[in-house]
């Protein structure tokens, strides 16, 4: 994996893809799909996030603070569906799901191998988290994997159902 | 248009499409064009979203606390970006960029025609707006637009560039 500058996180998170959140907590860590995230600031990069408390992972994000957004390639799209699908309290899902884990370098919850952009989070707002189960990110570092160049990443509509990323188009703009 | 079931909001918006932000102040309605929104709750539909201070469209959203976001297909591209390139400070967006105008239900702020949804909302949460910008909303009615029964949405990633809907994967899944 390649270092990938913070400036350009935005360019990945914007278009709302599926993504892949991973935690630790005790030294063990788990994984879950996360579909409901936005940017909230270019730079430094901060997502918004919603972690329900009847997910796994909440615990063990609001103690520890941190994670690791891992965005997967549609052809990931199985796994991705099979990693929401079951609970970090009952499987070791970076096993059944053939995830290769790989130390991040600023936080403990590991990147994935397989995804094509990782980005190293700390928590910096807990403010809407009881209210909203809303978190904010900061992004520390970003790596995005030089061997998947053009990934196509997939978006979801409800109830398994994915729209995948079809033809590009690029208007003259001045916004960033 | 025809009344879309609040249930099926998070459909729309989970996918990450870009959308229109229409407000209202003074009797005066503006557009803006946005990005960076999620989904907080299913039901009722809370949306969050970021509407910075150097929009034009802030101070309207922040004393009016209402808004309707309109969900434009692949076709309005040229005027997504035309709308997002100028100010409602300087200019009447709706004439310039031939939008029709349609009264929502609940809302001070319009609908617009040529989108194929629209969501009626009011703010419910502004913890967060001074420190990020982000509003809370809530969805208290939608309409969807029969004639566009298969709309195609755009995606930002960044300098005019957009990704636009393409295949649809279904795969078995138990999550909403």
């Amino acid at each position: 994996m390649q270092e990938l500058p913070l400036a350009k996180v935005y360019q990945l998170i914007e278009p709302g893809p599926v993504v892949l959140l991973t935690t630790a907590r005790r030294g063990r860590p788990n994984v879950m799909t996360m579909s409901w995230h936005m940017m909230v600031e270019f730079t430094p990069p901060r997502i918004a996030c919603v972690v329900s408390p009847a997910d796994h992972s909440f615990s063990a994000l609001r103690a520890a603070r941190e994670c690791v957004i891992a965005i997967p390639a549609v052809e990931m799209a199985q796994k991705v569906v099979g990693i929401g699908n079951c609970s970090g309290s009952e499987v070791d899902k970076f096993e059944r799901f053939g995830l290769t884990t790989v130390a991040a370098r600023s936080v403990k919850p590991p990147l994935i191998a397989e995804c094509f952009a990782n980005l190293e989070c700390r928590v910096v707002n807990t403010r809407l988290v009881n209210i909203h189960s809303l978190f904010v990110l900061e992004v520390v570092q970003a790596w995005s994997d030089p061997d998947q160049p053009e990934p196509r990443t997939i978006h979801h509509t409800g109830y398994g159902r994915f729209v995948v990323d079809g033809e590009v188009i690029t208007l003259a703009s001045r916004m960033p």
